[in-house]
């Protein structure tokens, strides 16, 4: 597959990464993400991370900007699904997601978001 | 990656199939979606299949018999996201997609899993 499908649920949008990142599919990730925020009018991004083994310094930054420019557009990003052992290497690698919020699930995830929204 | 994510949200599971399925992988998503269904209490499934172009007699199978799995468990199974192509290549395979319900996107499928529950 050559892209990373973006699930519409009502506000908000949801990506699920469960390929391994490289350069292109990552400038399609977010040349679809902005678009489909601007499309739909989405207030919110959700980015699942659960089948990451692995979040290395290029996918960390690669969020890092996904979810500047979904700002910039006046959508706010949460990154939910992380594995443990991936946020023991994250602070280990000095990445610190920034301006990226994160929850334990989805579910909480759609919460934060319905919060901002509300 | 090894397994295809379950993400939980709320009483129903969200499945988005984004790799091409093989023998190995398919069994392994049926195995983790059946003990998810019974460790999470989970209604419903929802199989995303957006982002296959194709769906041949083997994909066709699967989600079929992973839906009968589910309704053993007690849980309705929804495949949401079907593009135009793949819904003539079902027919002109002959493929019925045996007691699975379709939705055009996951904002309806989850209205009709939760009009089930209601």
């Amino acid at each position: 597959m050559e892209r990373i499908p973006i699930l519409r649920m009502g506000k908000l949008l949801l990506v699920t990464i469960q390929v391994d990142m490289h350069d292109r599919l990552a400038m399609t990730l977010q040349d679809d993400l902005t678009e489909r925020i601007v499309k739909d009018g989405a207030k919110g991004v959700l980015i699942d991370i659960s089948a990451l083994d692995i979040v290395d310094s290029f996918i960390g930054r690669m969020i890092s900007n996904t979810a500047s420019m979904a700002r910039i557009l006046d959508a706010s990003t949460v990154v939910v699904g992380m594995q443990p052992a991936v946020a023991i290497t994250l602070v280990e690698l000095g990445l610190t997601l920034d301006g990226v919020r994160t929850a334990l699930n989805i579910d909480r995830g759609i919460k934060l978001l319905e919060r901002d929204l509300s």
